[in-house]
């Protein structure tokens, strides 16, 4: 006789079919009706921050460490919080450099697991195990050489290269982000592949539109080369912007996106946001200039975006490296980013006076503050035609998030000034696990209107259908030639 | 073989018994019988915003676009949200003029119904619509003309004529707001009617006490002549607002109202408080002395409300008329009113420092800055004898909203502390809806702590006849002669 | 025939086994099995207010008033919003008089009951009631006579005295709060007495650390004698912190605690330090000195507690005695401080850049402003090795408040960043009430998140001990032998 099995030891997992769903049995099964709906189409993915690389080279992943915990802030910054130097989970330092072994790294993430427990890393993490990679028992420490040889031999076989994935996850469109630096090779290489999955770029110029950001002087050069512009007097840079959107939307791009301290705009006058340029070129600028220009360019953005049609999305509201020994020693990104409040009724205004009643501009807005859903968010897209929400971002793309999200802004914005999910991730094995969970959780918020009698189900069902696949499409101008339809019911 | 019946296009419409309670079997048992309580109590509807001439002319509503949607900003902000422009959907402009035919308006509002779904204001307006009207139809694109032509029929006949709606809808008290530069002659008539129905005043001395306002030199002279006083020196003006305030008592007046853009409370020494009514008057004030101002009159009305007996509302945190090209077309109150944080703590500490600890003062506060609630409003009002809350308003009059002002201020400043439902609203059909709202989300509330053995049901029916009827009655001193009853429960 | 029982006076008090898990039959069933495996654990109270004379002495409790009412600011401020007289309650003035009678003081309370229906405050007292002096009626005007009587004759028998509710309660450890300038000889007797409970001190050197502390002066003389230390200069006072903490250490202290108007931090060079300590004693500073002084205190108490060991808790965000006029008559912690935005991200960086990322440093951080749980909070507790959560304070210690705190930490700091609960009473007999909400609470949350199949049971079965027992004993380096066992499931 061997060993009885250890429960402790490898407790199953299985991925529950009512999970993230609300637990009163009416509610539920609305939700399971309204889920069953949406479940299987296609995935919209509008933003987000794969490497477009893994799509143009079509080579395989590594092994579990390399691709699932040292890219993923959401995993080593919680490991960090505890303690666990971010050397030994392989996270690279700024030269690129990791000292650890994949396996132990991988044992020490595994031996961890319960710091997960209740967060939304868990439930994709699981997702990834049971549907991606075929697992029934959970991952510890008990379990961790287990996962890491069986992902290792998986990631090597042909189904499990990123087009193969691409296609297996049912993507029908997936955005990457790019700096008008990037020249776009891979998404060149990914259109003249033959290859059908589309995958297009998006525009991000934060390194050449602050002068706060560590690459910026590098990134202008580069800029002005790829533009083949001189940058050097304010009409000439802002021409390079206008070139290089162009080459932007040929690659594919319906949108551009802005990271920036606030959601600070400016309307200057043009010789007031000329002399501003030249004391940022000059090297003369203070804090509050380089503020002042982000704000500007967010309204030179926007007026662009009325020329071109694309959809503009501002991510605001994170104080960026706040760590500052970590940020010498690994760079940004690393999972020390730290929202602040977030201020958009003065913050816009100046962008709004000039262009916020134009229904021919979409400036999506997002937030890490969630007490502006309610306050400010919701009141100002419900009121004006340029502006629609982005979904619960970064640490609110979760269950409570997303929850929270809708029972904050519906109220005021209602579903159709909101623009369906964003997974905007790096982990691109995580991509079904995020719209999954997004589909849920709408359809339980759907389901408890239904359930309380504010919403009949028929209406429901649409909508969870315009959340899941429509309304994304829509407002990111993905199809131009199917807006959401005239419905008999509307 | 006629055409069968079209279920896309003319769904059934109707209110369902159990609507907004909560989904739980035992919970909604509880909510249904808490409800049964009080769904047949009066009205008291203690502030608002209805035309004193509906009642005092009692004259028939002209169609249903005119009485439903172009005076309702809830309405037409969502759809101008989507683009639809303000002047189809007949919202006057500055001039008064509306360039659109009712019917057409109708139709457009009809044919985007979806975009209301999960709105308080979809609620509203299918109460409306089932109640008052008698359809039993959604309506949609499909059914637009259909209610078009019945709600024109049925404005026409008697039984739909203001005081008749008035009466049915078992409204025992209305609160109507004027400035103090309003004559008030429609109250007077009505009082001198013969008709019993109570329609009271309040006075909103905004215009005359605000040097920003935009009417401030115009209402000044007004306000003056109206209380024959000489108001170039500040002891004058004092005294008007008095003489005013009178008259405002022998129409009914219980209570002021002040919609600041802040909370802000100033107590200043009366020769700086005079010379700063001299700089106002003589056109030399900063944006800061304009709120100083404004700080400073909310202090005096305090004072004068501790003379006279009026219950002071403050109403705080909009940024009024943030689209500056819609003001200028179309003026105030057009849904372009977006909220802003809102501080307490330090804005009221001048006027409590002065008045706080006054039992016979009552100053009522709101809030759309939800933050407050937790942090600041539940407890100021749990400690300051002088203060109340206000219901949830505006953008958080709604499901979500009250639920979220119960579930923040009871625990701190228990429900004795808030003042019942306020409407607050220039629908008149839709104040019994917005009540019923009120009084099924606090049952479901109840109902909840019931459930949860945080509270026995006998004391969840006495808090919940309190927070639809004597509390109102109280907090606004409706009825000198029946404050709350002294329970044995107690 | 005598008169029939008055059942609207006398109403039946019982506490329901389910009382505070949420209704849904399937998860109020796993919350009671959750809960049963966690109800009887011994009570961890690492930070508190309760008088350590108690414990020394042994004496028995006077009567009802003024054990349970007078010294408790939930319950008189409460009363006092609705109009009572402080004084009547038996709330003792500055010079330690109450003019109350302390019968007429219960009577007067308990006329008042209906103001605490859905606060905490009505579960606390009922649970105190039941469970502490078994009565199986309500508190209400009719009773209050019945309880005043029954609990005196309680509190004279042996089993009411202090020690032995300590060990009736399950108290595994009791913290107490004192000030540098305390000798700690309760302390010191408790420790000789033979008596095996334990309570241990914590090091609060606020009223010597805050230059605007109405007693800075006096503290700082005494302080300086208790050290032997001469503190006219800046590194004999810094020497005093130590050897005063050393004392604590030895009167059982594992924590300071730091209760600021903000969470302001600072790290100034040695001469600056230096130079605003002498501003501060030459009397010469402004209140930015203050607030400076008081955020390069809390950097200077950090690097101490890197070197002794202390954990730090840092209670920041009050607005401290509010109402002037309340203060000059009964001096402090009078139910009048009231909660107001805090910022961590910006405030805390001083000390995070120096120390931040230490494992062996642990910063319990605590917030009345609820909006930082998920905006700043979360992210920061979930990123930095040396940072902590604590649990819901003050007024958000309570059902609602629990489960909001876990609501908007969990997804992002999960619950291994957060050190269980903390009463942090002054009110010795609620002590086992406020626990068990707690564990209540906890238990209702992870049972919604095994009903949504966000976490398996087995999990939440450890998640719950954690919270309950294992976490605070960890955090506050309670029993470093034992830290959280490595247990086989992570």
């Amino acid at each position: 006789m061997g060993q009885p099995p250890n429960p402790l030891q490898a407790r199953p997992l299985r991925l529950h079919p009512d999970r993230l769903f609300p637990a009163d049995p009416a509610v539920r099964d609305l939700a399971r009706r309204l889920y069953g709906e949406v479940a299987s189409l296609p995935i919209i993915s509008p933003h987000g921050h794969t490497d477009p690389a893994w799509f143009a080279l079509n080579e395989p992943f590594a092994d579990a460490a390399s691709l699932l915990l040292a890219p993923d802030h959401y995993l080593y910054r919680m490991l960090y919080s505890q303690g666990v130097p971010m050397q030994a989970l392989g996270v690279p330092d700024r030269k690129g450099a990791s000292v650890a072994d994949p396996r132990a790294a991988w044992r020490l993430f595994a031996s961890h697991m319960r710091l997960f427990r209740g967060t939304p890393s868990a439930v994709w993490l699981d997702h990834v195990f049971a549907e991606v990679f075929g697992f029934d028992v959970r991952l510890s420490a008990a379990t961790a050489d287990l996962y890491f040889d069986r992902i290792g031999e998986l990631l090597a076989a042909p189904a499990f290269r990123p087009r193969a994935l691409f296609d297996r996850f049912n993507i029908e469109l997936l955005a990457t982000t790019e700096s008008p630096t990037d020249e776009l090779l891979h998404h060149k290489a990914i259109r003249e592949s033959g290859w059908k999955g589309r995958v297009v770029t998006a525009y991000r110029p934060d390194s050449v539109v602050d002068p706060e950001h560590e690459e910026f002087w590098v990134s202008l050069e580069r800029f002005a080369q790829l533009a083949g512009q001189d940058v050097s007097y304010w009409a000439g840079y802002l021409e390079a912007h206008r070139i290089r959107r162009r080459a932007f939307i040929a690659a594919g791009a319906t949108s551009t996106d802005h990271g920036h301290p606030s959601a600070a705009t400016a309307d200057l006058p043009a010789a007031d946001a000329e002399a501003l340029y030249h004391r940022i070129l000059d090297g003369v600028w203070s804090p509050q200039d380089a503020e002042l220009f982000r704000a500007q360019m967010l309204t030179e953005m926007a007026k662009m975006s009325l020329d071109d049609g694309l959809v503009m999305q501002i991510h605001p509201g994170s104080f960026r490296n706040h760590n500052a020994q970590l940020f010498w020693t690994f760079g940004r990104d690393k999972g020390a980013d730290i929202p602040r409040p977030t201020d958009y009724v003065r913050a816009l205004k100046p962008l709004l006076d000039r262009l916020g009643n134009e229904p021919a501009l979409t400036v999506i807005l997002f937030t890490l503050d969630e007490t502006a859903y309610a306050r400010e968010l919701a009141p100002l897209a419900g009121h004006y035609p340029a502006l629609r929400l982005g979904p619960a971002w970064w640490f609110h793309d979760s269950a409570e998030g997303m929850r929270r999200f809708r029972e904050q802004t519906t109220e005021t914005a209602g579903f159709y000034n909101t623009v369906g999910f964003n997974d905007d991730t790096r982990a691109f094995l995580s991509i079904p696990a995020r719209h999954d969970v997004a589909r849920r959780v709408d359809c339980g918020f759907l389901a408890r209107l239904v359930a309380e009698h504010r919403l009949d189900e028929d209406e429901a069902a649409e909508v969870a259908a315009d959340l899941a696949y429509n309304l994304p499409k829509q407002a990111y101008r993905l199809d131009a030639d199917a807006p959401l339809p005239n419905r008999a019911s509307a």
